[in-house]
């Protein structure tokens, strides 16, 4: 066999440019196209991040940014064939696969999605931007037997999808701290999913058969899923004095703790600052501070475990957020859904700059197996 | 900008080890584990194929192989549902996006899907294979407006599928032809759906939605629908008087020739050249040769033109699969679809490789864009 240098999963292997985003693991910062996003969290909103992600910079004014909310949200409801398609889903179909299905079908009215402009596929990303609540809502209600509410023009984008997944238009408190949520998921460089969405894009494929690729890539348990994960944990350790000898137990069987630890982030996840401090502020709110505590005496735990050993292990953003959406009032089921809701813009980004100068995928196998093995025929075997 | 060494389309590098396929470019060669692409066309069948894509061995003995046979026709039926969804396409939908929306839902009632065994998923590779004829036939005739012609289980896996497909058993040879053209498709390395197969299946999600968007790559213009594209070239040129002309012209103007050439054989395609003695067989019994002819012409005008300069250009699988499949009665529109019937086995068996030692494929980024841009409030700008 040959020896042949190669990383097992691409791991740190550059495949291609992108000016979309970037992360400073050192320092703690991630930035869409250059802008920090502590600063986007604070000062910004989901719309205008769907803005910049989708043209690369953010509006020039007060009238652009409106007439590109008005447009965007003029597409929430979807064909009326896709609704048919949801309905005859089976119930119990997990609703990532729902979800990977219908953006599939998406484009089955448009023959002109295969071979369009990058302006008409950057219209057709802004119209799958305001359809994923819809569709994300729909599929819930269906799951759960429950009637679909139609979306309503006179609410946000937050607000609205809160308001169609369960029927009660969201305090600004909340409908605020799901914009931000929105915000911190949007984009996260060559990750898993959008890098999947880039190699079917790659072949030309149009932007539903993409998306839709890339949602599947979501829907994988080493991909989405983590926050839904720590929320388990969260919930069966139960009380903060159980933390204690459950992270001793689980350090010394060497499995994983759900939601710490990155690849690239050296010191906390941003997102996972921000994160915790809206969890913080709804949990004393509300009452409920179990989780919170739960929470942060494992990152306490972790972080004294570490002292003096030259190696960090801090919480990232899926540490947090599932125990900040079930104070929302969102079910587990419902999270990696959610991310995707926001996560169509970066999808969407990586797919139109690919697309600005198009280069197939396509790299090599080592291979590794037999060569030139005689074929006997079947009764000589 | 950071000088970065790295290959656009990672084309040339080494993703992951693999022991499914080779081919050898210089001797013209294809390998299904080691077997010979020409030997296996002329001595195996399709489901001699499937079994040894599934199970990375050939079968020991007729027993086993004839087994392995009935297993697989069993699960020709299609689930209520999925036949529910699929009439609820709109008519126009392009079938590839049929194809990989359906494939979505296959697994919306099997919730153990996600975290099952390699056994239950090499099981459920064999149900793919079985139910994606059926899944194209079914997606053609809605399209077509037609009934739903049910699978026979007293066909040939090549027999039924051309039986659900136009209604009629299709004879002896032409069964054995396209046997054998399954054959030829199944399976290739890492080309782009194979890859993005491998790209989802490696977050772990589950076999439906890495195929799905396998599909959703095939789908692409740069990687099925070669054959579409070579046939219209043909359809075009339209007599053998004209190739001459038309080879000319193509030529002075630097454009592309449907289905010749290829990054790895530096010879003729071994498919390509079964595919030819296939073709002509059947055009000179039809009497409908005018299609071979301008193949033929073109594919030696080429070889003049090139004479002495070193460089070597030669037809692929794709210069006279179209072809054939005209001269089979089917429709140019689902060769792609057919490409997938076969191409399921090898996106099987690279997504089992994979998961027999996972790791999530990952790359990297070179950031090329600004970074801590200074945020200005909308109305500041």
């Amino acid at each position: 066999m040959a020896e042949v240098n190669y990383v097992r999963g691409l791991a740190g292997v550059v495949a291609d440019e992108s000016r979309i985003c970037t992360i400073d693991g050192v320092k703690g910062e991630l930035y869409y196209y250059g802008y920090p996003i502590q600063v986007l969290a604070e000062k910004s909103s989901f719309m205008e991040i769907s803005f910049l992600l989708l043209n690369g910079k953010l509006p020039a004014n007060r009238q652009e940014l409106a007439s590109f909310e008005k447009e965007l949200s003029s597409h929430r409801e979807i064909p009326g064939f896709v609704e048919s398609i949801i309905k005859a889903f089976p119930k119990e179909a997990h609703p990532m696969s729902s979800l990977q299905a219908v953006v599939a079908t998406m484009g089955m009215q448009e023959p002109e999605s295969l071979n369009d402009t990058l302006e008409g596929n950057r219209t057709r990303a802004i119209r799958l931007t305001a359809m994923f609540p819809t569709l994300v809502a729909y599929i819930h209600r269906h799951r759960m037997g429950q009637e679909f509410i139609r979306p309503r023009q006179d609410l946000s984008h937050a607000a609205n999808f809160l308001y169609m997944l369960n029927g009660q238009v969201p305090s600004a408190q909340i409908e605020k701290m799901f914009d931000i949520c929105l915000i911190l998921h949007a984009e996260h460089t060559f990750n898993a999913s959008t890098f999947a969405g880039r190699v079917i894009g790659s072949t030309l494929a149009n932007l539903y058969a993409s998306v839709s690729g890339a949602v599947g890539a979501l829907f994988g348990p080493l991909h989405g899923g983590a926050n839904e994960m720590a929320l388990e944990m969260v919930k069966s350790i139960g009380s903060v004095e159980k933390a204690d000898p459950w992270f001793a137990d689980t350090v010394s069987k060497k499995k994983k703790i759900m939601g710490m630890g990155h690849r690239v982030y050296k010191t906390i996840d941003p997102r996972a600052k921000i994160i915790r401090r809206m969890l913080e502020e709804l949990a004393h709110q509300k009452g409920e501070t179990t989780g919170l505590k739960i929470l942060d005496r494992l990152a306490e735990l972790m972080r004294k475990k570490l002292e003096g050993t030259g190696k960090e292990i801090w919480p990232n953003v899926d540490f947090y957020s599932g125990s900040l959406y079930t104070l929302m009032g969102i079910d587990s089921i419902n999270f990696t859904p959610i991310f995707a809701i926001s996560r169509i813009t970066g999808w969407s980004a990586h797919i139109l700059e690919l697309w600005s100068d198009n280069r197939l995928y396509r790299p090599k196998a080592q291979y590794v197996g037999e060569k030139d093995l005689p074929f006997l025929p079947i009764d000589a075997r």
